[in-house]
């Protein structure tokens, strides 16, 4: 004979376990079992009459996700089991935007919008938010001291709600978020130059960035291969080192992505990789490139392969600014000052990865220019570097570098500097030992390229370099402070997943990176230690929601699987 | 001084050197330096007044791809160097569909379609063409002995030619080509049980293949986790077992697939996979499953992870076929009687792989059945898989089975059957010593999916199990008769790139498979022992045509690369 609640256990256990969508996972979050349906009338009351236009905007693409997602629960039957109950659901007519107690009613009437909230300094930022959605369908309330705080509430309130026959709606009534970002950088990087992306590509990247609350775009804007940025003042460099025409992304074009990205609480920060990286300059000034037409990757003068390898080189084609020469040093700080013009973050990186001290050391031009001042090429270096800094601080940027001009290249980096971790994670520690703020942007965890195999033409053999392949489960697990000390632990700015793009385009620009760049957003948003188990059938839902909003995020299983969490598990 | 023959040398030597861009290679080609351009009122002149209406169609879109792939030249510049010599290019106004001498006017006035052509029994077909393109703007001609080998000669024509300035030309005539494939199946194996594929996804990918000459699309359309197909008399399987209502075949929607696949030259070989792979069969038919609920994948009563795995379980969910049940063997046997009806291929494939022994052992029905006949599991599946493959020859349709049931499993097979060896390559030559017609599948060479990472949810180290990923390189060195006697080697019939969907759907299946499973089409009708270097250009031109064309091929390379032939080699 069962009592009550040994029935109740039962039927407990064989419904499906609802599951709450969100991605990335809120802080502190409690819902309750009642069900509730959105009123066709749904309407979401911006915070003020007259609020900035972008979060009016964001009010809107809200309104229209909860419209068109009709993501179906990810359950067996697909929440048919939730119709009775949400048959009888009371009905939640509004969302009422609310700035908080923190803003003055004077400030308030000059609220920010979102866009200038995205771009000021990373510390400064602030993303929190609250939202409460009573079970009795009185109004939810989403609050918070900012636009961008309420950008972000609104994308969390967007993803609450499932779809069945017409009905949108929860079964988790009440819910409780209270909601703030572990850290201010959660970002995705995106190389332009090995293979060119038309804006629409970016703008999509930016969208789907945005639903998981990341913060920058790290534009890797050129490289060896070709510089799409049109740079006024600078026409020549794209002109002759854009692949086209048509690959290339004029002054208009910079201001429709920096705009789209702010106005959803994106910051872009822009990369001019150098003096590495940067063979492709060659093509409209030869003479300020060294190695570009002397040591063609991996050939001698004859045509035959080097062996061994000159070391340092890192892909085709070779070539660098020659850093010793007075007139490239001026060149490239005035091409770092108008590129600076064009981009309203508080950030610039210059890049500074894989310097290649054997072109150098084999370049008689800048051999002369050392040997005229009687330098090293580490004190070329250093001038270089601090040169290019001086002028985006003038600017007022913040400068950003790959770690090797920290860690490897014994450059003097003003600590202001914001070092990107790349080679290793296990190289974050000795960032952190010198006291500067960074990003994880290690290749061990976050590059979505690794393990599709080597793209050098005739390698039959080859793998990528940094093989195997990220998987989700294996970024999602990163903890930013491993091995940081408590004060070092301060300066870990955020992370990111980057695309370098050898072997990638736009034909496969969504399906590298989603819903694969999500675990870092989660990671940098919710902290690390979370549940492995529990994020997965969130990620699906993400997964299937990005689908249905036009980024073809891939499956991470079979749909089987997808529909019972935990079935599939190791 | 120069001699104007040391001119003519260094002028080869500073231009780029021209790429033919077809894909895959002809078996013979000759070609000049001439430039040629069609008439912008280019015209496609089909055989007979009365051609067949697939070829018709055919044309048609032939002669759209010429007006609309506008495919410069992968070269720097993109064939601006070529502006002066197609200027002055005669011009060619048509191209002549002739029959050639083999067939008999009578023959001629009864010409069989396309689709016709291509269902006929694999070994009699005809794809055979010769194309003759003048230097002087004299019509070019094509001549084939079927509709089918001219369909292959257009799809050849389509490949031609280049496009700059709104001109489509040639800098290489006269062009002579002979052309016969060395195996008759080349194709491509789709799951769309893993997860699902609109009609419009599998539509798509017929016309790529079709693009590179492969002749058969392999569906692998059902397996544990979904069975998709509605199938007249079993319409309770697809009811209980597709992902929806939406996510299904009818037939309907096979016809359409069958017939667009005829009308491009690919005949559909579909594969049920029995006795194992069947686990969903047990949505509808409980009694016919074993394992389904006793055993679920990796989990015992309790619901704890079984320490060791059951041996032999492949992945989740867990179940297959009671093949020793008698009602069970005569259901399979109808059901597949039934999908014969669907499918007009001479082939039809039984599936077969990975049956797993542990199940059958600790399941009393099955053991019951055992007892009752006396039967070992091995005779079981011997009558059981002899039954299948007797139902559908009764339907005229030839046997096809995974590598196992020959190899491993013991069962009994009439040599008519067809083997696909999919384990390792190495197994080929166990099969042909059997005297077996096979086709290479292996996972070695050809699966798309591998190295993508664990799909298994939980699994944070993992790595997909036929890892690392297969790049075009490696599937490209291929050798279908390696280890293989003279008479052993004529029983290849060709092979096939295999994409196994469990972290696959329509957002990555161009991308996934497009261009590498190009390599194995240029393979399977070239034939083995083609240069590495000479192909990757023309793989560049293929995968920037399918763009062109709407199919989401991958850049395989920096375009710096695919502009530069030879410069990213290793």
């Amino acid at each position: 004979m069962y009592s009550p609640r040994s029935i109740g256990v039962l039927l407990i256990a064989a419904l499906p376990r609802p599951v709450m969508c969100l991605w990335p996972q809120p802080q502190t979050i409690s819902t309750g079992s009642v069900a509730l349906r959105l009123s066709t009338n749904f309407a979401i009351q911006p915070p003020m009459a007259s609020s900035p236009v972008d979060l009016m905007d964001a009010i809107s693409r809200t309104e229209s996700f909860l419209k068109n997602d009709k993501l179906e629960r990810l359950v067996v039957g697909r929440g048919a089991a939730d119709a009775d109950a949400v048959a009888g659901a009371r009905v939640l007519s509004s969302l009422r935007l609310e700035l908080g107690g923190d803003i003055s009613p004077t400030a308030a009437l000059s609220l920010k919008s979102i866009t200038d909230d995205a771009r000021a300094l990373l510390e400064s930022r602030n993303e929190a938010y609250s939202l409460q959605i009573p079970a009795d369908g009185s109004a939810a309330v989403l609050r918070a001291n900012s636009s961008l705080g309420l950008f972000r509430g609104l994308t969390t309130f967007s993803q609450l709600w499932y779809w069945a026959g017409g009905v949108v709606y929860t079964i988790e009534a009440p819910i409780s978020i209270n909601d703030s970002p572990a850290y201010p950088y959660r970002g995705f990087m995106l190389d332009t130059a090995r293979n060119f992306f038309p804006v629409p590509d970016i703008l999509r990247t930016l969208d789907a960035m945005s639903w998981v609350k990341m913060s920058t775009l790290h534009w890797h804007i050129s490289d060896s291969q070709s510089f799409p940025l049109e740079v006024p003042g600078f026409m020549e460099i794209s002109e002759k080192g854009a692949y086209s025409k048509s690959s290339v992304y004029t002054p208009i074009d910079v201001q429709n992505v920096v705009d789209y990205a702010g106005s959803r609480g994106i910051d872009i920060l822009v990369e001019i990789d150098t003096p590495g990286h940067s063979s492709i300059i060659s093509a409209s000034h030869p003479e300020f490139v060294a190695c570009a037409v002397a040591s063609p990757w991996a050939v001698n003068a004859a045509g035959n392969p080097l062996q061994p390898r000159p070391t340092l080189l890192s892909e085709p084609p070779s070539g660098q600014l020659r850093l010793a020469t007075p007139a490239v040093v001026n060149f490239t700080a005035e091409l770092f000052s108008a590129v600076a013009g064009l981009f309203p973050s508080t950030m610039l990186s210059t890049g500074g990865d894989e310097v290649n001290n054997a072109c150098y050391a084999n370049d008689p031009e800048t051999q002369a220019a050392l040997n005229a001042t009687g330098q090293t090429v580490t004190q070329a270096l250093n001038t270089f570097v601090n040169t290019m800094h001086d002028a985006l601080r003038s600017r007022n940027k913040t400068p950003v570098v790959w770690e090797e001009m920290l860690l490897d290249y014994g450059v003097t980096l003003n600590n202001d500097t914001i070092i990107m971790v790349w080679i290793s994670s296990q190289n974050a520690a000795s960032v952190a030992q010198k006291g500067f703020r960074f990003i994880h942007a290690a290749s061990d965890y976050f590059y979505l390229d690794c393990g599709a195999g080597e793209w050098l033409g005739n390698d039959v053999s080859g793998n990528s370099w940094c093989a195997p392949f990220k998987t989700w489960q294996h970024s999602y697990t990163f903890n930013p402070t491993e091995n940081l000390a408590e004060d070092e632990a301060k300066l870990v700015l955020g992370g990111q997943h980057l695309l370098w793009t050898e072997q990638s385009s736009p034909a496969n620009l969504d399906s590298i990176t989603w819903p694969r760049a999500a675990a870092s957003a989660e990671v940098f948003w919710s902290g690390a230690g979370r549940d492995l188990d529990s994020a997965l059938p969130r990620l699906h839902d993400l997964g299937y929601r990005m689908v249905q909003r036009g980024v073809q995020a891939i499956k991470l299983q079979p749909e089987w699987c997808a529909l019972r969490p935990g079935a599939c598990d190791d």
